[in-house]
């Protein structure tokens, strides 16, 4: 089984620096901005791979929109924090992937999600099916993480 | 059992607009608004029992953190959109509650989240009993929403 | 001079309330909300008079940018504040308009804005003249503010 | 005149990514973004001269708090850019700091700011004056920087 190419693993592992912006009140990271910094990550992996979010809307019309998503969040993030958003693909389907992202802080997991994107046909609104140069792009890296995750 | 009290149920139907703010370049709802939307309902339901949560914070020390989330994208908000969060309080335990939300447009559900919510004690950032006061005006409303729920 | 009509004065007066999503570490409304908060005012206004943003955007293939903005920040607002902006059309011009903004707690000033914006045409990116019936209907505004700003 | 340390100028100059969160259904960074991305860009550059602030927060019970601000927004950021920017220190005073911002995308200027922020005390909301140590810190940037700008 073919190991992850060694720039799509560094792209799977995104840093983000926590500012005033993403805090609330309560001192802490507010609970929306960890799927601003997963959506970050999700198109930095795309971008290491030749998929800018802008290229695919421009050139074939597409945007990706989430279509389902689950969190949990098991310790703050706090102001000044550097965090690393750590990426797996789970699935590549016809017209959806899946992707399991963790938030980390050093060595601590502070959030966890499962993330389901899809296509969709910026004209029409509707699902579209995943340009195949990004499923042949995107299908040695689901293989290699998984065996990644079997190892584990 | 004793249905809900109509300002409860008043409170549990919030209705919010949609701004430039809330849109991406693809031009509908980022995902993570839905987020913001969901959370503004819920501190509109607890103020409508009295409890704010600036007065949470002040008198209590205590702040609602999210500590687990589940969101269904069905269909996407756009610009200048009307919209209803529907609240519902499956369950009040001694730290967190659970509740079901819905993010609707006129008849259609375009989103809908499962969440738990915690209290916090903002001073050591440990899980803190709710106030009893807050349990109590809570309890009516889980009942009564319960009954709805199986009624249906 | 013609006052302005009482549904511009309503409309003038736009209410907002803090959430958490609104604050930041600090304790208070992070400074860039206070824009956000301004231009919900803004769109307000121009529903009002019949405007929508997503009509203009989907009829007239328009959208407003704002050019131009300063803003003092007097006193913070904080987590659970009831907050009004009011707004005051000062100059229709053939592209843009320019608006005083205040953002109130009370009768405090929290902050006070000068902006102008102007109509973009969404295919070209490029400055486009406002609709002749907009500006119609913005003309009395601007004559029975400048005069109520005068008598004071 | 001393020159300004060459890692105080390298944090002077601060990249930002154009994600679909800055962005807002007329396809083009919302304009409120700006903001965020330059105080992005001052706290780096704090943090370039050894004061985070969360440190500033946790040590010395500080904040800066944004008391004034002007932008000209004279092109607009669209999604995947790559932007700069480039923060100039104009001003140190004894409670507040004036600097100049530039948001650049390759050589085009896309908005300029200017920015006076103050040291605020978070037990009482009140001015404080600025660590003598981040004076001291800041008074060889201020004078470089100005004797560039004055160079130009």
């Amino acid at each position: 089984m073919t190991p992850p190419r060694p720039d799509a693993m560094r792209a799977a592992a995104f840093g983000v620096r926590v500012y005033y912006e993403d805090t609330d009140a309560a001192g802490i990271v507010y609970h929306a901005g960890y799927l601003r910094f997963a959506e970050r990550a999700r198109t930095e992996l795309l971008r290491g791979l030749g998929f800018g979010q802008e290229r695919l809307m421009r050139e074939g019309g597409l945007a990706f929109a989430v279509r389902r998503l689950a969190i949990d969040y098991l310790r703050p993030a706090r102001l000044d924090d550097e965090l690393v958003v750590v990426s797996r693909l789970v699935r590549v389907g016809a017209v959806s992937l899946d992707l399991e992202q963790t938030v980390r802080r050093a060595h601590e997991d502070l959030a966890r999600l499962t993330v389901q994107v899809a296509a969709l046909a910026l004209a029409s609104g509707r699902p579209a099916r995943l340009p195949s140069a990004l499923r042949d792009a995107l299908a040695p890296l689901e293989l290699g993480l998984n065996s990644t995750t079997l190892a584990q």
